[in-house]
């Protein structure tokens, strides 16, 4: 019986984990859930798992929980404290970490420091911090499991062969709703263009994250620090149908792959029942046949200057990826919002990057406040975007 | 320091195998050696990696080789008998069989006998033996590793994966030369059309073989054996460009792959170096965005009768295989000499096996009658194939 507790319960990668759970009832069991503000979809878990903790973003969210959980008798807990109590729960062997964004941040390091085993879905815990995490996880002899389906194929294709045999990783990127647009099209693309996914079903940020290539990036900087690899040794292909969701090249030439169905109940329910497998029936199984054709591409770096400005915000290291990923989400909200267009993301955030002086071995303290100064440096670029350009 | 003794070392398998033993000299020592009739090879062979026993087919090859290496220490030995010592020769950690067809099998089972892991390459072994093969293995304790391009890549798929989450195998075929080829064309097809193979170069048998897809097939008796998988956990699935050398479906949905460029040196050093990698920088890269296109598409059992021959084969168990196996042998001969026609192979083939009465549990003496009854029954129905339609 493995105990979890699930920060981001009400997310998709929260909502999933707590399906693949239901299913294997006899070997999982929740002992803390967090979320921030959907209270209803919280109160059904609460009934469901009957948690001993469980945390919400605010205090109507907590008193809205009461109303709807009367006979609840777990603790209630709010706000960052709160969501860092269920993240180093006591009896968790477990921690799945799917909150979205920075907040995310503090509890996952709080569950590493509390010599918890850490699930991680949530890409900018390590893209802003991956140096602090990987040192706290060394330090307490813990493990940091990768859920993103292509870092959980990565991990996948290296279980059973040794690492210094690795060559390099092939990160696979669908390629996005502009894998054959236009430059000139790129100009005067819309929101709407941006958020037609091809295979995938996400929320609208790490949407346009696909369609920049930006969310390749970001998980090339994830990767450098989930697997320890230097930019060189990671590579990513533009592979539209998403079937094939990474690889890993060995010294000999062999190329082992993790394909499959795009279901993110299958990386989940790798890294929950680690290191057995769960027979996911209800899904289907993976046809080649029918879906008759894999291609590979090379990425178009002057079409989505995003994944170059990935690779060298890691070369850069320090607070760079931070201030990187920080701009990024105020532009990508900003293009959302159409105050800017769809290439002023790449070109603002250089911008933002170049104006960032760079801090190296930067602490925790000082990665947030460069991600606040990236954050405020984004918002008056995108008010302006034509400064960016001088 | 690993040992090597090869037996069939002048052919394709078994001259790969000894240029990967001269790249890394300081991890491998070549104690036998044992090959057909190329003397001249052979001769090459013991000078560059003086073993200390060699064995050639007949007295006249022995002769040969005396005089071509007359300064040679070792011991010289003749025909089977000769081939055996070289299989259990004193010292050797691992025997790569790598001898054509039946005349493997007594040599490769001595091996095992005498306690050595067999590195296998000879698809006759387990498609006639497979089940005193295994059973022997079993209780020797030894390892029966695959050298074959597609039960290699299985095996590599398996690594660091429980064998008890495997919900099936996927062998990849190329397809052959007749992939598009229709029905009524096939009935003319010519031995130069069927020896054009599209992806890998091999000796004529196996090419003919690759284009009816019994060499597929007797891929299949081999999985089951080398992998303890029933026929309904076997799947075939043709994709022309030979880039994914086979697959395993887990339980959860996740499909493990291995690719490579279509060169033996690499599933041979994997089994070479086991559990170890060796880096293989004369080889390229595979280059997926280059190969462009990776196609699966199902085979087709009526254009290619001899895939669903082998497993009924292997349903049928007992000596039907190791019958199957030698009529295919000397109906592929039939067809080379033009004596019969390219769909003759799977009809006298079939004929052949249904005048077959079938022996369970046969023991080795039973199997090679029962192979030497269908290379006769196969030779008296080529003749007048006429009858094979009865």
């Amino acid at each position: 019986m493995k105990s979890l507790a699930v920060l981001g319960s009400t997310g998709s990668i929260g909502v999933t984990t707590l399906d693949v759970v239901a299913r294997f009832a006899d070997r999982f069991r929740v002992v803390a859930l967090a979320a921030g503000r959907n209270v209803e979809r919280l109160a059904e878990q609460v009934r469901q798992f009957e948690p001993a903790l469980v945390a919400t973003g605010d205090e109507a969210g907590a008193e809205a929980l009461r109303a709807a959980v009367p006979d609840y008798r777990g603790e209630i807990l709010v706000g960052i404290d709160g969501i860092t109590r269920v993240a180093t729960a006591a009896g968790a062997d477990l921690v799945i970490s799917a909150l979205v964004g920075a907040l995310g941040l503090g509890p996952t390091l709080a569950a590493i420091e509390a010599g918890k085993d850490v699930a991680l879905a949530n890409k900018e815990v390590l893209v802003v911090a991956g140096e602090l995490v990987q040192a706290a996880a060394k330090r307490r002899g813990v493990n940091v499991f990768p859920i993103d389906s292509e870092h959980n194929a990565i991990y996948q294709a290296m279980q059973g062969h040794r690492r210094s045999d690795v060559r390099r990783v092939i990160l696979t990127a669908s390629g996005g709703p502009f894998l054959r647009t236009s430059l000139a099209d790129l100009h005067v693309a819309t929101p709407e263009q941006a958020l037609r996914h091809p295979t995938w079903k996400m929320g609208a940020k790490i949407t346009i994250d696909s369609s920049t290539l930006m969310n390749k990036g970001l998980e090339v900087i994830e990767a450098h620090w989930l697997f320890d690899l230097p930019p060189e040794q990671i590579d990513v292909v533009i592979h539209p149908q998403s079937i094939v969701h990474s690889m890993v090249e060995y010294v000999d030439g062999s190329v082992i792959a993790q394909l499959g169905i795009p279901d993110m109940a299958v990386p989940i329910s790798f890294i929950l029942a680690y290191p057995e497998r769960l027979p996911l029936d209800h899904l289907p199984s993976l046809n080649l046949v029918e879906a008759g054709r894999l291609e590979f591409l090379a990425p178009d770096l002057e079409r989505f200057p995003c994944l170059g400005l990935a690779y060298d915000a890691l070369r850069a290291r320090g607070s760079v990826p931070a201030v990187l990923n920080a701009a990024n989400e105020v532009l990508v909200e900003s293009f959302l919002n159409r105050t800017i267009g769809y290439l002023d993301i790449p070109r603002i955030a250089r911008a933002v990057v170049e104006r960032h002086g760079g801090i190296s071995e930067p602490t925790l303290e000082a990665l947030l406040a460069a991600d606040a100064w990236a954050r405020d440096a984004a918002r008056s670029l995108a008010a302006s975007p034509a400064e960016a350009r001088a």
